[in-house]
């Protein structure tokens, strides 16, 4: 029955706490039942729902949409950051911090209206293969993650996505990839504007941040787009514990943390993913009542069509 | 048939125009059908789904709060804009700005965490009477607007609200008065941060204006929010207009204003409405193709409960 309900989660602890506390939250008449319009369950995308390396997979669009536009324009990358990308020296583009390349990168280069950039976009997934996992990024979620989210809606719960990654860029692919609509999609943002064509307006997108969606702003993006505390939230790194903490504030709030240890089937890292790193979540975890899921020994498989 | 849809509506050609497109978006083979995904309606609140007079009712609120803390505190309402409110100096605030109230008065009096503020947004609304209509604010919604918020959803389409009120305001009682989740409220923002308590995360509300969401950031905020143009829009005033171009701006899209022509019933009002007026819109309805609603003509009655 249980293995019915999430297929490709082997049956441990993990598993039993996420079905125990679905079963508890839905059951009427219990204390701890919670009614569906507050079953909120927030996800982090990369690294929690497809995989983020050896890079996000914006990140690695950047690289692959800078070296197309330095080609026509070599002024555009003579300097860093720029050439960094362009050079695909990801040496350097590690060393970076994931709000610079949000800054410095990808805020001035993408399309001029959100049409443009969702087109551009769609057109590089539609190419594009994962240099470890030579597959399209399309298939590079988590199959597992697939499974929970369906599992959650069928309990009533509503998935919002709460990611540091772009929200235009998440928009442009992650519905349909998840099932997530538009309008649960929460990411970074750049600041927008209205020109008219005559009456007709049109959304310009700008080169400016709007929101960097990272830690503390997490909470407050939640409370502006959510406006409910969650119940359920999953994040896999450092980046995500205040929305974890946020959830566990409430009352039957539970949260998970993936670690990632699968040097077979991934890639095993946590503290040293500069971009994302994994550390204090680890260390307070036992401590702050937060599931550590081990992608080793929670997951029957990690990618769908993958052998793994 | 169509009278069962809409009751409230009398059979104008208004009413026939939300049936006509709602059939022919739907209707599947069909060059106009909308997958549901796009369906997507756009709502002004204040003076669209509930009245706005005397004024928006987030304003009478504001006139109430501050006459309360005035009594406790003499000193915070010596000096204007506090002390038209205070003394609830109608003229004077009715000549204010929307976005100076919100500036200079909302932002910096509310309560300190969005539950605080919405406590005392709650216990206003249970107690509270209309000066005119002389119900509660929960009844001040108009009744035919129920039933075109029903009629949209049965037909797939996912309905938001997009007002210049306040988001946290309006999350605090507009999901039970018109059945639209929190999440797919959206209204002017203050900015927030997060405070921790030990490891607890505490979100505050700072008197700062994160967006205040009227004409050209009513199309930002769709964008940051819903990601997709709506393909129904219905609004009130000038501050409506780009929202509602934006959704004509779409294969299919419709839009529709309402026009306080009924002194009767309500109030019958347009231009001289300062703090939301309606005048372009009249001026360019036929031209851009924008349906103008009479409130006394396509309405059979006004409020759910009050003799009308």
């Amino acid at each position: 029955m249980s293995e019915n309900k999430l297929p490709s989660w082997n049956e441990t602890s993990t598993k039993k706490s996420i079905t125990d506390f679905v079963d508890k939250i839905t059951k009427e008449g219990s204390p701890d039942f919670i009614p569906e319009e507050d079953r909120i369950a927030v996800f982090d995308n990369d690294g929690t729902l497809w995989t983020e390396q050896p890079f996000q997979i914006q990140i690695i669009y950047c690289l692959d949409r800078i070296k197309e536009l330095g080609e026509k324009d070599p002024e555009l990358v003579k300097s860093q950051p720029l050439k960094a990308f362009y050079e695909q020296d990801w040496k350097t583009v590690s060393e970076m911090t994931k709000k610079d390349i949000y800054e410095f990168v990808v805020t001035v280069l993408d399309g001029k209206t959100p049409d443009d950039f969702k087109k551009l976009v769609v057109n590089w997934f539609d190419k594009a293969v994962h240099p470890q996992f030579k597959q399209s990024y399309y298939k590079c979620y988590y199959q597992p993650q697939i499974e929970l989210l369906r599992y959650l809606e069928d309990n009533g719960f509503k998935n919002f996505i709460v990611s540091g990654g772009g929200i235009d860029f998440m928009k442009a692919v992650c519905t349909n990839i998840y099932g997530i609509p538009d309008h649960r999609i929460i990411g970074s943002s750049f600041k927008t504007k209205v020109e008219y064509n005559g009456n007709i307006p049109v959304l310009v997108r700008l080169p400016e941040l709007n929101s960097f969606n990272d830690k503390d702003e997490k909470v407050n993006n939640i409370h502006l787009h959510i406006g409910k505390k969650p119940v359920f939230a999953f994040g896999n790194s450092d980046g995500d514990l205040a929305m974890i903490r946020y959830t566990l504030s409430k009352d039957n709030g539970i949260a998970f943390i993936l670690h990632h240890d699968d040097d077979g089937r991934e890639v095993a890292y946590d503290r040293e993913f500069k971009l994302s790193p994994l550390i204090e979540g680890l260390e307070v975890a036992v401590k702050e009542g937060i599931n550590i899921v081990s992608m080793k020994n929670d997951w029957k498989r990690v990618f769908e069509d993958f052998k793994n």
